[in-house]
């Protein structure tokens, strides 16, 4: 119990104390504080919790501290919590590849023969990784319109998100050394939402063999709070079982997954109202946060305190759970019914999306907020 | 002519004038100076062409100012010329995407059907940039023994090495605008050899279908002088024709390749010394600098200072200018004949690789330095 006002449903809650960067000022950023390591960052949090509490008198009786510490809501700009030096994106939800597969290469391929040995990952861009509320242009670009024919060039016709989350890793390793399973979850200082923008017309174009490039790097929104592990760990829960069993560096010893609601809202430009058009859970990831981040060390890789590392789309097993528009709309051969009878299969100008994400268990809740964006007509 | 002594085969002639940070702070970076924009760097290599000039007395005969503006090369230590944001690395070279595509793909599917259409290119890791002379560990990770069967973990057992030069970005772009092609030369602040160090066994096995990933982002190094493109502007001409026609956004005005000396030399561990391995030019790539800068921010991208975008390996026509080992050894199926008996297919620990760059014309020369790496075994 705290003894400032709470709601029942705030994603914000005591046993949260999630962490990001209200200040005005463009440079501000979690880094320094995240490059501490676990220690501090937990020791920090249980003192905030502390002076929260409702027992504690330092900051509750406190007027003059509690003007400095606190600040309401609406007075403040969120920015990204972190300076990222590299962003990955994962592939990790089996539901997802597979399905995405089907849609390109059919299902007798529909899964890669690697896909079941390791998390599937790529290098994203850093630069245009933006915080929860930023507005996006439509890209332009090279895409196919028929098949077999010379590509054309234009706005993107098939604008999609992507339901993720992602990590951010708080402190990295050295160049040639790697970060044990054991040791990863350590090394992550919390979690936050992300939409993954794709232009799905300009990345079957250009994706083989190199994989995504034009078609995703013209934006990525991150909610604003970072969730750490210390606020999730009481909603661990066995991830999928793999099979076959991962190798030795993939093999986790303990539950790894976490069972995180999430869901996806549209608000087609010409109407008012947001509709769920999925809801989906992180629990349905194949390859956990910890096995992504051993791998991508294995070989030797550095990771530096900041640096994002996506799950890739979180689809689950039914339909109405599945986290982009290619999947719910499959591939465009059918409409997604919003209130008032609008209707979608990709995102027109000026359409806005906002995912959310939040754990409940023993009534305790523990949430994200919301990743916030709109696209905006290509620029011109 | 220069008052300083230059040899005629130095690479850091009057006609060149690198950037470069010496330095022992690691903090130190060009980043601040590139940030200014091309009337400056221009403004600025002209002054110290001019200063350093036989007929100027300023710094001739002042041995005050001499001793302030000299160092001995052998007293200082060559840093990562820029803080990197983002690296892209592009696949430009038609003749290394066609040989590598027979390899991988059989001869019927070696080039994609963009190949001919855009600059593939994807997002690579700019942690693990570093500077000509850092010492890599050979890297672990899953790889494929026979084909079919489940992947083993263990050290790769084929390092290989890639011949390319990469662009800095000097001046970048917001997100959600492009830089032109008629604009982008002025974007670009100058260039660098680069090795792109891969690990084909991990690579083959991770790569479908999102690309290299572990195979790459254990180690690119860069050589540490940056070279101008005012400084390689006497070394324009026309690069390969370009069939089908590119579409408008892609079409260069005037000559846009550079013709660039490249050189592998490679020196066994057994071995005290350098055997050349390949011979190869910079003209040969398909798509220029300017074509990638223009292709990478038409969808609004947003480019950064520091930037760094990787040609892709430069192979030229011929077997003996091929820009990595794979080629040169064909899928490893025929042994390089190295200096004293000694042969490779792939490196061994502790083989070192030197990548050379340079242009002549009419008695001037500009070079690149030297981009030297040396690979370590697996780290335990």
């Amino acid at each position: 119990m705290s003894f400032i006002e709470i709601k029942p449903d705030s994603d914000f809650s005591l046993h949260n104390i999630p962490f990001g960067i209200i200040s005005t000022s463009e440079n501000a950023t979690l880094n320094s504080f995240m490059s501490l390591g676990k220690p501090v960052w937990s020791a920090t949090r249980l003192t905030i919790q502390k002076l929260l509490s409702a027992s504690e008198a330092t900051l509750r009786d406190n007027q003059e501290l509690r003007q400095r510490a606190f600040a309401p809501a609406s007075s403040v700009k969120m920015h990204i919590p972190a300076e990222i030096g590299d962003y990955t994106d994962f592939y990790a939800s089996k539901e997802h590849a597979t399905n995405v597969g089907i849609m390109f290469r059919g299902k007798e391929n529909a899964l890669m023969p690697n896909w079941t040995h390791l998390p599937v990952g790529y290098h994203g861009r850093a630069s245009s990784v933006v915080v929860s509320g930023t507005e996006l242009h439509r890209p332009k670009g090279q895409r196919t319109v028929v098949k077999g024919e010379a590509p054309q060039f234009g706005n993107s016709l098939r604008m999609d998100c992507e339901l993720e989350m992602a990590f951010l890793v708080g402190t990295g390793n050295k160049l040639g050394q790697s970060i044990s399973i054991e040791k990863a979850k350590d090394h992550i200082f919390g979690v936050v939402l992300m939409n993954d923008w794709s232009a799905r017309d300009i990345q079957a174009w250009e994706y083989v063999p190199l994989g995504p490039f034009l078609g995703k790097n013209f934006g990525t929104t991150v909610s604003a709070w970072v969730v750490t592990m210390d606020a999730l760990e009481p909603f661990a829960v066995d991830g999928p079982v793999q099979t076959p069993q991962p190798l030795p560096y993939l093999a986790e010893k303990s539950a790894s997954a976490f069972d995180i609601n999430l869901e996806i809202q549209l608000k087609p430009a010409e109407s008012s109202k947001y509709s769920v058009i999925s809801r989906s859970n992180l629990k349905y990831m194949y390859w956990s946060f910890t096995q992504q981040l051993a791998h991508h060390t294995v070989n030797g890789c550095n990771m530096r305190t900041g640096d994002l590392c996506g799950s890739g789309t979180i689809s689950g097993p039914t339909e109405d759970s599945f986290g982009s528009l290619l999947e719910l709309s499959w591939n465009g051969t059918k409409e997604l019914q919003l209130e008032d009878g609008i209707t979608r299969k990709f995102l027109h100008d000026n359409d806005e999306m906002i995912l959310t994400g939040w754990c409940e268990k023993d009534g305790v809740r523990v949430g994200f907020g919301e990743c916030h964006g709109k696209i905006l007509p290509a620029h011109q």
